[in-house]
């Protein structure tokens, strides 16, 4: 399953069937692509409802269909299959066991590799079978996420449909912005259908959902009226189920919860970029937003839209609706987001660089973390419990090694 | 009607019609778009062979089907508009009047928004309806120009071909650059067919003329032998009407105009400049010029044809005829169209950086001068009559403010 | 005949034909057109097994299909010439006698161009045509070369196939990038099959030999074990004639040969470059080479294989196999050719910039140098003999100008 545009709805298909799986591979031009991985592995739990999904594939090593295909480096092939359990995969499986002599795939990484079994990959594989030896208390569990992403694919399909005002925007692209600054900043998120029950979340964060039927902007005034606190990015709420732009103002059926419209869309040239105060910049898009209830909290300070507001609130019942108009990149989009979860009452301490922290809890209660250091150099977490691996103690100074991976059995 | 490579010959359809039009949309990535935008309108009002046309359609604002549609400026609706008036247009009309709220235009601008009444866009509409009011006087009256740009569609054509010299060549960009040139020094050009009459022009302009027939050649010679100044660029007279060289060197036909012949082209790499002497340089192409007859103006101090004439001036008859082998831009163009102008008796006093002036004549011989302000500074003109929007006097110092337009029936 | 990706298999079909031919044509955008035009005319003549060949065409001037149709330079035509005859073409042609004044071929240069016998090109044909009358004597001669590159037509097809490890390899890259820094070293060179006789030969290169039959492999390691020297560059002997891997490590059968394997291959990213002992440093690609026999020579000092061999050298039987496992690029990959030529006991003085020296034996023995001078400085070289143009002695220090081309009778 390839997580651009897809071509199925795999919400409406996800209920049908019995087993959720995934066929996950790195684009290895990535430096991020450990975060990518974690990305397709929280929407594959998110369509299996939160319960335990197979890893049909992974690769050991390098595949052979990418431009360049990187081989994996030490313990990487380690760090990815333990992200996914982490993610709630209860099995992972490698495509392939032993590397062909013969045919398109000869290139592929095998877990026998054509060097036989003296290579590191076959190593690391052997090694990584003892680990999974150890981890059999995980299975069944659920991972812990008290934020959601909307993720909706017929906007993602509607969004690629000819005649947008500009061929910057993409709905792929702002998800896997949002989600990356979610993950560095150690956040673990469900994925949801903007029609989806909410109740159970601090906050909703709503990246270019461009498309928005009746009932689930219902579904999202309903959230934010009853306490939630939503996050709501440009490009959003344009059309209907239809594809038809409703009556009056952009941004149509979230101009209430917002509480403000946009009188013209304002959308940037190629490269250009706009000065926000507070200190950001942003680029490809701006909106002429009028208020109508909602409070500016940063402005323009130029570019077609200056002097206009650039990020928003709506206090509305018991929660509040946040909206940004213009493209945030890395550490702008990560403060914007960190305002958003404090305003939502949740206190973020971001993880070292690198320290990806996920906790899954069995049915009794036991909760579990998974820790993976993809950095380079050393880390120490707070983490009073047991070492599956080890059976030993762990405590409020215990060691991740450069490159390496926990699974503590957490006390009380 | 797109002036890019156009479809039908235009020249040769316009006599067979009753009303020229011309539907117009801007570039919107160009910052130079009203430049184009003036350059399409003269077109259109030399089609018409100087009578009143139509602008049948142009947007409001944005267009929904370019990379990045950027909208129009406060103000730019009303200028575009008057640019338009300015060079001949007696009926200017927009697409559309109200935002459709499905199908494939719903992002395209219209008169009304989605926004509604209270936008700005459609209050500059309302505004701009105001002042048209005002100006019926201007109905009927002709643009005053006395340039010429030779536009040839066969040239066009046939410089499409495949195999040519370099792919660089460019029969639209020549077009381009050397109209751009001229709107910079304040000059109102009328288009011609290379075998129009020129007589009531002080100066003809052909920039890759490619295409040339013999009757066409002949106009060119008896007018420059009437006391007329033209001036030809690179790959100008290289093939008759049937594609095909006339024997012996290039240029062909122009060979005895331009009292010079080609020994070998020059084009240049890629990215390539060469030095001139006047302190120019060029791209694209040189020539390795044999003079026969024409005196050398400026040499190439480097590239193929270092110490070779780079432009030329051949005195023949009454007039002069000049020849410039390489590609130049911007201010060097500029300086080379000026000596062609000054050799042609007309003395030009640039206007302010992006001002606009053109001077529209009544039958009885009443002149209205219409001034728009593109730049972002205020300017001051020398225009003693009256305002046709407000009905005051004007004088030596007429403020035309920022992004303003002023129509003045100018005294005497 | 096109020396990218061959269409048919060369080595196959020319023993079956009575002529070997080549129509060449410089590619314009390339400053080192003259090298590349060196390499078709040795594998022309590699093809023709050393007998004499005929260059059925070449142009005089520009041509008129590639992007920009640079004009030869003054003396150009006549440098192209007798580098073919210098590496052995006996007949030189041109296309085409006279420029056609209709069709797709107009602006393609001629003997006699539309410019007429007053022409530059015209007296440069002239002259050469005069030349050639002096240079009887040639015909018939071989040219000498010491050295052998191979040149694998099925390799070159193999690779081409879909699913490699990286875009970036590439085999006609890797052959002309040991070609000219082979010419550059002054060292002429056989193109040769890698089942070929290579007794007579000093040193073999094998750049990218990705597809290596059993008999081929076993002819470079008798090679070798009788005493030559082999340099095989990354990507080699990879499959077998059938596109299959040879079962074990890479590089299949040339793992004994060379005396290592390789556990996995660890292509580099898109620009990414690695730090190499001894001052170079490589691109594209880099191996873990797990040594079995070989020394390493250089070591990899970051990158994916840091630490471990980068260059290595195989002593087999009374020769060496020496590897080198990244792309080297310019003087990088010359200093790693000049050592395994001195392995080789060829004692390397690179002539100077841009002279091309080539020796050609008549059957009874008589050495003709060609000497061409493409460089825009005097050179003075070492040749006692008679000029056959002048019929006058040569000396110790013989001059050629800066674009002169000179053909010596050589004494004793």
């Amino acid at each position: 399953m390839a997580t651009s545009c897809p071509s199925v709805d795999y919400w409406r298909w996800a209920p049908e069937i019995d087993i959720i799986s995934n066929d996950h591979y790195l684009t290895a031009s990535r430096l991020d692509a450990h975060v990518m991985l974690a990305m397709d592995a929280d929407f594959t739990r998110s369509l299996a409802a939160g319960r335990p999904w197979v890893l049909m594939e992974h690769s050991p090593s390098a595949v052979n269909w990418q431009p360049r295909n990187i081989a994996k480096r030490p313990g990487e092939l380690a760090r990815n299959s333990m992200s996914h359990l982490a993610r709630g995969a209860d099995a992972i499986m490698f495509f392939q066991f032993r590397a062909s002599r013969f045919g398109a795939e000869k290139f592929h990484s095998a877990m026998l590799p054509h060097a036989g079994r003296s290579s590191r990959v076959w190593n690391e594989v052997v090694e990584l079978g003892e680990l999974a030896g150890h981890l059999s208390e995980l299975r069944g569990s659920r991972v812990e996420a008290s934020v959601a992403v909307v993720w909706s694919t017929e906007s993602f399909w509607a969004q690629e449909l000819e005649w947008r005002p500009s061929v910057d925007l993409s709905h792929r692209e702002r998800l896997e912005a949002f989600y990356s600054e979610l993950w560095k900043l150690g956040v673990t998120v469900d994925f949801v259908h903007p029609g989806a029950d909410l109740l159970g979340y601090h906050a909703v964060f709503a990246p270019a959902l461009y498309l928005l039927d009746e009932a689930s902007a219902a579904n999202l005034r309903a959230y934010v009226e009853g306490g939630g606190v939503l996050a709501v990015s440009y490009f959003s709420g344009i059309v209907d189920e239809f594809d038809a732009v409703p009556a009056g103002p952009f941004p149509g059926r979230l101009r209430e919860v917002l509480g403000l419209s946009i009188e013209e869309f304002q959308p940037l040239r190629e490269g250009e970029r706009v000065a926000v105060t507070g200190g950001s910049s942003g680029s490809v898009w701006t909106d002429e937003i009028v208020l109508d209830g909602a409070e500016p909290v940063e402005h323009y300070i130029d570019g077609p839209a200056a002097g206009l507001p650039a990020f928003t609130r709506n206090a509305l019942g018991d929660g509040s609706a946040w909206y940004v108009s213009t493209k945030l990149d890395g550490s702008a989009l990560g403060s914007f987001i960190d305002d958003v979860l404090t305003d939502a009452g949740l206190t973020v301490v971001p993880p070292p660089t690198g320290l990806e922290r996920v906790i899954r809890v069995a049915d009794d209660g036991t909760r579990f973390l998974v820790a993976i250091n993809h950095a380079e150099a050393d880390v120490v977490i707070d983490a009073v419990g047991t070492d599956l691996a080890t059976g030993e103690a762990t405590d409020a100074a215990t060691l991740v090694p450069a490159g390496a991976t926990r699974v503590i059995r957490l006390d009380g």
